[in-house]
Formats: structure tokens, sequence, C-alpha cells
């Protein structure tokens, strides 16, 4: 099989340019003396993880249990669950922990930690961006929280936070006050804990973006991102990576013309690309997504510029005097999606390839569900 | 299994509400002399599709051969893969015909005719409002296309055009109109066809606005439409149904609070949602949502106005005096849509149930994939 022959739409990964993007993290992190815990919900496969660290299961975060339940029965055994738990699932929680997996929760009320078993590890969330949920760092009901886990036979292990503004810094001093604030508002609050006696041994950080311009991150003991191994086009619009760093494509087929449009259609619509449109908030909006050859090769100024479920659209970017490529009807091209967590949901597996290749040389499922 | 205890989120449909939606297009075609033939690319569930007539197959449209695949399997026999047919999947289609299945393709140029093998039939794509492909309806390639295929042995059957404006139509009159031009644009073609020596049997038109909407089909043979067994925000935002017509939510968790930014946390994020935003375009923008309670009444102007990956954000409409509803941490809801097409492909199953009931009385799976 080759990018030449697939069933279109389908996504092709570069596990060299994944690779490279591993590899580029782990040593910034290294040069700080912090560990990554990687987070598998962008890439949501045993096999892309396997890349972290040639297969050894590494630590992890994951988005769902279904996450957990997967990497489990991989071997994974340090799986944190980094979604405020639901009480009702912490019967799966308690499952898995059975299985021999840490599983760690994660929480930010009282009315949650009341619900933990006893044995559960629970970080606690703080809030450092108003961005989503946490309690701030100086909060009273964080010992509250605290003090109700301890109380249960819980155990209380440290602080989380996430700077999920931080997607929307942009250019290099605002990224590195991004990750300064997230390192200070999660240390602050794990001082805060260890005050009032408890040893909060994890004070865990991290998006995509606070990861790489971290300059400082004295008191974290890990660093979570995700995103990073595929990148897409909002994080290359606020200046974390290159277009060329994009591991992931959707490779879609010509299916027409509308030369009085300007317009190449495609069998890639939205349900091969997501309806993210993350980067119509960026400076320079990449409608849903920049488009290659099958090479890899951008064309000058031409966007996936509107979806309808099973069509794309290509035309050129508005204002821009580039040339509409001859693109017959038979074509492919590659989209390079803005969000990669939202496109590569939209699919069941990756077709791997890797540079200056068009064979498909392996084929890696994706977890579903939750 | 019921709504209070399958784990979150999940997609909970009304079997009631969808028969009752089926029921009122099945009426109204009825009284117009069309059949219909339904499109299966929202629901994507032999399941639910069996609710259309009792189970037995009915001619129905599909958006990608792995659904007609799927309901080739169970018993379909008169297909129709409306998307424009990029020539390397013709051996799909071929294949799907030597099984004994009336599958029918779809075209708008001599490249595409070209390609197609003897005996199989196409439609003709005729584009009535600029929305995406197609010929007009007096372009001379429409002639050219038929005398290629014909050439060839394979099938002109006829045209097909869908009104994409139509979803941006508002109101009565824009609906009624939509539906008088859509008809109009494909009876022209037709005529044009025979014209010159074609039988064209069939003049296909549709989408769920139209077919609601229109009050004459003299010279159309079918009728398309498939969001109408679900509906959605949006179909509610132009007037085709109201938000009681809805027959899919998503039923998601509470699991946090932030009093300080009147905000209620859940588990169901665009992971679950999707990210479309189809209202936002519309004269009252919904957000990611309307929710209502696990009996599916409404909340006062409560909406889920943001989403991450695997959390949403429930707030009182902007500019709304509505209180923010008490919902402790494990509290349920259920979010209406804002696209059902889009928020299924989110779900690889529906959590059957009916008015006035918690009970889960099947689950029934999505066709994934192309």
């Amino acid at each position: 099989m080759t990018l030449d022959d697939a069933q279109t739409p389908f996504l092709a990964v570069d596990a060299t340019v994944v690779r490279a993007n591993a590899d580029r993290l782990s040593r910034h992190l290294a040069g700080l003396g912090v560990p990554l815990r990687a987070h598998v919900k962008t890439t949501k496969s045993v096999d892309l993880a396997a890349l972290l660290d040639d297969g050894r299961p590494v630590p992890i975060t994951v988005s769902t249990l279904a996450e957990a339940s997967a990497f489990a029965d991989a071997g994974y055994r340090d799986i944190l669950y980094a979604v405020g738990i639901a009480p009702d699932k912490l019967p799966r929680v308690t499952a898995l922990r059975d299985r021999g997996v840490d599983l760690t929760v994660l929480l930010d009320s009282v009315e949650q930690a009341a619900a933990v078993p006893a044995g559960v590890p629970a970080l606690i969330e703080v809030d450092c961006d108003g961005h989503r949920g946490g309690v701030q760092p100086t909060d009273p009901v964080l010992l509250d929280i605290a003090h109700t886990l301890a109380a249960r036979g819980a155990v209380p292990r440290g602080v989380l936070t996430h700077a999920g503004e931080s997607y929307f810094a942009d250019g290099v001093a605002a990224l590195r006050a991004a990750a300064a604030h997230e390192r200070d508002c999660a240390v602050r609050a794990a001082a805060v804990l260890r005050a009032a006696g408890f040893e909060a041994p994890v004070v865990s950080v991290g998006s995509t973006p606070t990861a790489h311009f971290a300059t400082d991150l004295t008191g974290v003991t890990e660093v979570r991102a995700g995103n990073f191994l595929l990148f897409d086009l909002v994080m290359a619009g606020i200046g974390v990576c290159t277009p060329s760093d994009l591991a992931m494509t959707v490779v879609a087929t010509v299916i027409g013309h509308r030369p009085d449009k300007g317009w190449i259609l495609t069998d890639g619509g939205w349900m091969a690309t997501s309806r993210d449109r993350g980067t119509a908030r960026q400076r320079v909006d990449q409608g849903y997504g920049l488009v290659a050859d099958l090479d890899g090769t951008l064309y000058d100024d031409l966007l996936m510029t509107d979806a309808s479920q099973e069509h794309g659209i290509l035309s050129v970017r508005p204002g821009s005097s580039a040339a509409l490529p001859t693109l017959p009807v038979g074509a492919r091209v590659r989209i390079l999606p803005n969000h990669a967590c939202a496109t590569a949901a939209q699919h069941d597996r990756y077709h791997v390839v890797r540079p200056g290749s068009r064979a498909v040389e392996a084929v890696w499922s994706r977890i579903r569900g939750w």
C-alpha cells in the first residue's frame, strides 16, 4: 500500500517527524531536569506512544478511561487521568488499579474528594489562567480537599495545573511568560499543601506551548504535553513549531473543479478534517488547513477553505495572487490540519510513512470512545 | 442500563421522536407524490434506518462506500452514492454491484464519466446554488458527460441536485423558494438530457430544509434527506423543526463548578459534541448546544458555551437574566447539538430511549470510516 493507492480520505503520519518532535521536547526537558509525562489524548495510539522511548512504557497522561485501559493492556503502569473525576467513574478507576496500574485521578472539589476510595491517589487541580477548572493556589478549599482525601485514606499526591490560555499566547515572550506563570501557580499550591503537612510529591504542569518555552521548572516534578508529537497549524500559528514539523496530514483525492469559483473539490470534507477552525482566531487564518502535494511540498497559498461532510473545497488564500495549481480529477493532496487532536479523532487509524517515500509501512489503530 | 448509569459522555436517541420525524416527512412527500430516498449519512446506522419503513430496505443515499457496504450487508439493494466519484473508488463500486446492489454513482465531469465502467449507472450532478460541485443545467458539458457515459456503455440515469444553500435560508418563504429553485434546476437539466435523446429516468433533489418545504415537486422522481431523522439546532434555527423535534442528545456528567465565572463543567467536551458551531452564523447563537435535564426539559437559557477536548462549560446565555441551575457534581445533563451529522460522528453507538423513560432499551452501532 502507498499514499497513491490507499482509499482516501485517510491520515498519513510521518514516523520520522514524530520521533524528531519527541526528541526535541525530551532534550529540552532533560536540560531543565524534569521528566515528561506524555499526554496520549492527541494520538490515542499505543504504537505512536512507543516512539517516545523505543517502546518502553513511559509515564503517561490520559483524557479518557478508554485510553487508560488500552495502555494498561499494553503494559503501561503509571497513568494520570487528567480530567476532573466524575464520581461514577471511580469503580473503573479502582478496577484498573486492581490490575496493577498506578492510576491517579484529578479533582478540584470537596464533593469529588469525598467520593475517592481509600488508597486511590489524587492530584488537586489548580487554576493558573481562568481557562477551565481548578482552585486558586491560595484558596482555602485546596486544603479542605487535601484533608478530605486524607481522612478517607485516599492519597493527596500533589497538584496539577494546565496553562490552557497558552494556546492563545503568541510569540516567544508570551509563551515564556505563560510557562513561568503555570509553574509559579503549581509550585505555590504545592507549598500550601506542604506547609499544612502534606508531602505533595507531585507538581505537574504542562501544555505543548509551555512545555517547549519553559526556561526554569524549579519545583516542578513532571511536564505534560501531547499535541507535540503531531503538531498542527494552531501550534505553528503561535510559533511553537513550523509547518514542516507537522507529522500528520489528511490525504484526499480531487473529485471535481469549479473554475468559475476558483475551486478544486476533494473527497476530504469535515468528516476527515473535523470542524475545528482553530486558526480562525489567529493572526493568519488557515481555513481548514494548508495544502501540500503527496510528497509534502506546500502549494503556494492554497488552502482548504470550506468543507461539507464529504467534500473539501481548495482555493487560493483570499488576497493572494498565487495561481490555482493544476490538479486533475484523481490527483491527491495532503491537508495540514488546524488541530491535530480533533482531526485525528475523525479517524480510526494512521497510515505510517517516512520522508521521501510514499510507501505505507504500517497501519496503526487509534483508541475510540470513553 | 439507564440514562443515569451508562458511562458518560454518550449519545441518547429517542426512537419515538425519530419515528415521528420519519412519519412527518413521509406524509409530506406522499402528499406531493414523490418517494423518499433517505440519506443515511447523518445516522449511519442500519438500526435507525429500519425505523423508516418497519425494517424493510428502502432506497437510500450514502456518503461513503463504507455505508454502502454495511447497508448492502443488511439487505439494502437500491443505493445512491451521492459524492462525486473518485475514479479509484470505482472498483469498490463494481464489487458492490457484483453483489447484486443497484449502486448508482454521481459525477459532474467528462473526466469522471470517462472512467465509469460499462453497466454502471450514474447521475449527473447539477448545481442549483453555487454551494459545491455540479454543472449548470444549461452548460453544454451536461450533454458531453451523458454522451461520454453512453459511449462507454455506462448508464446516464439522470440528474441530481442538492440545495446546499437552503441550510442558510431562514423562514418559510426562503425555504419554499429554495425548494422551488432546487426542483427547477433539476427538471431543467433533465429536459436537456431528454431533448438529446437520453431517457433520464431519475430526477433527484433534496436536503432536509427543501424536502420539508417543497410545495410542488412536478418532474422530480425522488427526494433525498437525512438530517431530519435526528434534527438539530441549526435546523431549528431556520424554522425546519423545533427543539422538541431533536431526537438525539449528548448525555454528560457535571464534574465541577466555577462560581466566580458562572460556569458548570461537564465531562462532555468537543470530543462528545464535535467542534461544529453551526448556529454561530444564525440569528440566535446556541454555543455548543442547549442544555436539558435527563428527562429532556430545557433549562432556562442554559448553553454549553465552550468546550475543550473532554470538558464542556455550561453557562447562562450572554445577556440573559436566568439563574444558573443547581447541578451538583455527578448530576447529568443532555446537550442538544448544533449539527446532528457532526455530533453523531464523534460516537460509535446510540443509546436508545423512549419519552418519559430513562431505560436504555437498545444500543445501536454506527458505521465508521470510508
